[in-house]
């Protein structure tokens, strides 16, 4: 009936995602300091910074002294994110340092797609086309396919199954004409809008069709439902979770500081643990790191568990 | 394989929880405006107040004039929470406006029996055997058998589903000595220890024992877990959960305003209409609700749906 995997892998994003919506001035320092911290919880995969026009978002301009500054643990992945040429060649100037692994980025719905992109899904397919092409070219592999607004829209309201199955369809038909063998299949519910049942019938619909590739899940925890979709999720034998130490990255939609964003680091790995199911992670150790993510920002941040404490820390007080 | 109940059954908690954990003093017209809108939202069972002693809980020092002062709503039931024969007493001086139910109040570990009530187990079973008796007495019913802690405790650490079996055991022989005919049996996981898997664990257990019961959810989120767990739990066919709207009540545990307490309502409420179960609640006024409580105690409130908004909302905005 259950099919809960051994073993979850956490792609924690964190630093991208979190630093980048702060208003503040971030410190070089502090983003290098989060990073080690969280390297040094177990954590295998970690998403270190965006190579965006500073322009846009200032608050990666700083991201190749960030790249440059942090001590790379040996047996982590240092990823990064980029949108177009000028970013997948800044980051090319790291290829030694973070791994650097290219996704076909899908929206489920126009509505998203043009208020996110500013271009129609047709627009996207075309830009999706010319930015694997241009990948292959340099030499990064194109492993991912993401689906953004894959569970829900705020812009074009519900999304049936068969919709999402089409985008990954167009995902894979972009990367076999660019050669590109793909590994992944994000599923991204951008706009928090996944129910268990709905987690269940979309993974279910994609599974169908491509039951030999890695599922990931990229879940928003803007209404609450973050944990619960995991835990359907895990229970679907879905293994790869995105997701932010503390709840860092906050949401655009919610339009108020503290609402919730990504699902939180700690409080993936608390119910894994309590399942029984593997990540690597020392709970206690990234609850710190979730404080240190705290005072860093200098707010609250959405974790209730980096407020609360583990149950192991209790269970070693009761015992 | 799912036994998905039609309808859930809300008990709205969050004036009494929320105003008695709020330091400042709430007004007692303020109290009475949130009573009389959640009843507005089609919410069938609202928890007023608590008759504690104002010494101890000065926050609800207004208790009297609060009942006084709302306007009732024919078929919502209001209720209230007392500990001793004084509050019974004080209870009892409203019970047309009322409705007034005892509970045999059990805690599953020695380690919150004592730090909660300062008593050991064997000397709250004796506590709850006069209280039971008080409430006949008077022509109180009691319906009700509560297990706090039967998720495990901060103190005691897991608490084995027997544990709970025993607690609810030992409930059943009081509520027989006295004559009382209880109705429904109330699991609340007080410290925020539940998870999914441990969820289906404790009430198999219990329901095994007494499967002509209904079983009543009080979850806490202190560590992200509720609304999975309340998702768990309804696929179990548990149809009945104590919640308060915009997370109302805070975690003393966790030592820090902000910090997550009951389940949201207007969560709890999203998830069963998302998964087609009945609640009689209009979401979009209680989420209104949730917004006028986080006014009245002057801080953002744990709920995240009332910062982002139903999906229905966005439903209409995208047809």
């Amino acid at each position: 009936m259950s099919d809960l995997p051994k073993h979850v892998a956490i792609h924690e994003e964190g630093p991208r995602e979190g630093f980048q919506i702060e208003p503040g001035p971030i410190p070089t320092s502090d983003k290098i300091k989060l990073i080690e911290a969280l390297a040094d919880t177990g954590l295998h995969h970690i998403q270190a910074c965006s190579f965006v026009s500073p322009r846009v978002v200032p608050q990666w301009a700083d991201a190749e002294q960030t790249v440059a500054g942090f001590k790379a643990k040996p047996g982590v992945d240092y990823t990064a994110l980029w949108f177009n040429a000028s970013g997948l060649d800044r980051a090319l100037a790291f290829k030694d340092k973070l791994k650097l692994s290219g996704s076909i980025s899908l929206v489920a719905t126009e509505g998203f797609c043009k208020k996110n992109l500013n271009r129609t899904l047709a627009e996207n397919y075309e830009a999706m086309r010319k930015q694997t092409a241009l990948h292959i070219e340099r030499g990064v592999p194109v492993k991912r396919i993401g689906v953004m607004a894959a569970f829900g829209c705020n812009y074009s309201g519900d999304v049936p199954p068969e919709q999402v199955v089409e985008r990954v369809a167009d995902g894979f038909r972009l990367a076999e004409e660019a050669g590109a063998t793909i590994e992944v299949i994000s599923l991204a519910d951008t706009m928090g809008w996944a129910i268990p049942p709905r987690i269940e019938k979309v993974i279910g619909a994609v599974r169908a069709k491509w039951p030999g590739h890695t599922i990931g899940l990229h879940l928003h925890d803007t209404r609450g439902m973050a944990v619960a979709n995991a835990h359907a999720a895990m229970k679907m034998g879905v293994a790869q979770f995105d997701s932010t130490v503390g709840g860092l990255g906050g949401c655009p939609f919610a339009g108020q500081k503290g609402a919730a964003g990504n699902i939180c680091t700690e409080e993936l790995v608390l119910l894994c643990q309590e399942m029984g199911i593997e990540t690597g992670v020392d709970l206690d150790k990234l609850i710190e790191v979730g404080r240190m993510a705290e005072e860093i920002v200098g707010h609250v941040l959405p974790s209730e568990l980096i407020h609360a404490g583990s149950l192991e820390a209790f269970r070693r007080k009761a015992a």
